[in-house]
């Protein structure tokens, strides 16, 4: 089964955007079983587009279209695909609706042009979009499928995964199915990660090891095909106990859609324990992320953003002579921030983060030099981190080995 | 001037690398006036490669190929142009003399398959690599150029800007040269913007007027195609004024690289004015957008994240009947929040934040229900939002509006 994904927008020509749904869309075809011939790119332009569109026709069975399923005049990938395969295009009753209830739960008056949102293929399958207005579709001539998403990631995502996978699944179920795992890692660099994996990816191919970096983490992939989910299993799990008999020790989590905060919150959930924060360079950003879970109400109940000096004195009550004597970017402040949050919260354990989020250096200590506090009926610990990059980095390195910390305290008890 | 990008890799089509290189090239040609029509991505197979390129032969005058310049055997794309063109591949002298002064640098041994990777057309040019071992090429055939170059980007960026660039100003000056200026909205969503602006753009041919979404706001990118620098700039500024008649209540600041924050702080700066925040289902994340940007302590000292109502009443003091009275999704919670972080922090501006995150939804009020207060020393209000879709964007929403409300308070100053 071949297939070829068109991204449509002037904006991508342009430099002004970065065509990652192309690269979301071949990593979960791949996973179908779907292999991949062709990305192109093509501007809002009607003829271009109808051009490319009779070439993927001929060369490929299956053809993704990303983006222009908006309301301007613009987005023309509806109306250039129905006119190339002769679909007559209608009103989606039940995007109508969604449609109007956005609207209406707004408080904003809808324009006419939003009607051409929720259009479809009179003989198509229409996807509902969960996070967006754009309805997309699907629609199969005699010779090639069509899949019409939206354009915004936040929205093709989850188009794609609740609802555009499992129809392909079941239009073109595969002989040989691909059953992924992804493995989550934290504290490790990917170059070092794949040195000491270099053997095993090497020597590995089914499953495949498929290493790839995030910000602040590395997951790996792995792929196995096989005739029946059973044995499939038993090959990622083989291949999963070799690879953390290398790394096990940064192993947090499975999954895609699975973070460091969710396993963290879930965790403290389990046992039953509450966590505040005391933020310095961070200013929010930790307990922001701890708030991301839906359900973080059970296990965090508020928090102190302590951005300046004054701040860490009035708010957290801490000593001025020992923040004189030591500065703000100390293990003293850190540990201080962290037991006084703790107590006057009331909760099982409070983090602490000061440093320098850069670029200018503070107290002599240079950008990225960042204390991390832990506070737990146990005991108040600080660790000093040196991270590196800009600021914004900086403070989402410092947030991770918060989490990363609070996971490992937890762990322990 | 019409030009394409081809990249040339199967791990592009398996999802595991970005094609970043397309969007890097694309906004480098646009600066040079050379307008960009498509972007392909083909794997590491010749027919494939050879096919697409008798295609991009036709429809362009300028092919820019990246990837596929290295030792091995999948490395395939001067073969393929070189057969495609009918050039002879002859060893580049100073790309020898570099491969060999490295591998003896690096004390190993040169193994055989390297030399292709100084590989040229014997009527071409030479592009040294600066970061890597593999030279690129420039060819002009009768009808189309072709600019090869390394897929890694650590190489392709210098090797364009240092070489590539300078050359195809040579091969083809520009009469003309695009200036953009990119405008920024919020409070507006862009189906409105595009019709209330709908004349505007359809009549408007220099500059183009292109409409682009964000979360939580719009951009309108203008581009002009120009012979001198000031009459370009004249141009956009008609248009720009042109546009604030229709739209200017709605705008905030100029530049791709700017945000609502930023803009924000700069504000609260020139007035001499400082701000704090008490947080509940937001959770620190406007305190941590403030802090995003660079110089935010001189405009913010510290705040309150008050996820449950204990903490409520807690840190920020608030009388539990009236929380007992009016719950915490309402008026009056959002109003005291604002009003007594601004006293206990000693602030000039305080927002709040108290309502419904979602999924579930919280005292009878749906998921999206949102209350932000702001105090000043004038008057304490409170504006009630419904924002919409998932969890973290109803976050991400009731953070922006209450910068916006920020900011026409501080203006209006």
């Amino acid at each position: 089964m071949k297939a070829e994904i068109i991204a449509v927008g002037t904006e991508i020509l342009l430099g002004q955007v970065v065509n990652t749904n192309a690269t979301f869309l071949s990593e979960e075809l791949a996973d179908l079983g779907i292999e991949v011939y062709y990305h192109s790119v093509v501007g809002d332009n009607p003829e271009r587009l109808e051009s490319l569109l009779k070439t993927a026709d001929q060369r490929s069975d299956l053809v993704v279209l990303c983006g222009g399923l908006g309301p301007t005049t613009d987005d023309l990938t509806k109306d250039v695909v129905a006119a190339h395969v002769g679909q007559r295009l209608v009103e989606d009753a039940a995007g109508r609706k969604e449609l109007e209830t956005f609207f209406t739960r707004a408080k904003r008056e809808m324009t006419a042009n939003n009607l051409r949102q929720v259009l479809v293929f009179e003989d198509g399958n229409a996807l509902p979009n969960e996070t967006g207005l754009a309805i997309g579709i699907f629609y199969q001539s005699p010779t090639t499928a069509f899949l019409l998403l939206p354009g915004p990631p936040s929205e093709l995502r989850p188009m794609f995964l609740h609802h555009g996978k499992a129809l392909l699944q079941e239009k073109f179920p595969q002989q040989e199915q691909l059953i992924s795992r992804v493995l989550r890692f934290y504290g490790i660099g990917e170059s070092k990660l794949v040195t000491q994996l270099a053997q095993l990816i090497e020597n590995q191919t089914n499953p495949t090891i498929a290493p790839y970096a995030k910000p602040n983490e590395v997951t790996l992939r792995l792929t196995v095909k096989t005739q029946d989910e059973k044995s499939g299993q038993k090959l990622l799990d083989e291949t999963e106990a070799a690879i953390k008999e290398e790394v096990g020790e940064y192993f947090y989590g499975y999954g895609e859609e699975n973070s460091l905060e969710a396993v963290v919150v879930k965790l403290l959930q389990d046992k039953g324990c509450t966590v505040t924060a005391a933020e310095s360079l961070t200013a929010g950003l930790f307990q922001a992320t701890l708030a991301n879970v839906s359900g973080a109400s059970q296990i965090f109940s508020g928090g102190f953003v302590t951005y300046a000096k004054e701040q860490k004195e009035k708010l957290l009550q801490i000593n001025p002579n020992l923040l004189a004597e030591h500065g703000v970017v100390s293990e003293a402040c850190a540990k201080a921030m962290a037991q006084n949050a703790r107590e006057i919260i009331g909760a099982d354990y409070a983090l602490s983060f000061t440093g320098v989020a850069g670029p200018n250096e503070l107290e002599g200590q240079p950008a990225g030099t960042v204390w991390i506090g832990l506070a737990s009926e146990k005991e108040v610990v600080a660790y000093l981190y040196h991270f590196t990059r800009d600021r914004s980095y900086v403070r989402h390195s410092a947030v991770m080995a918060g989490l990363d910390l609070l996971r490992h305290a937890v762990l322990k008890k």
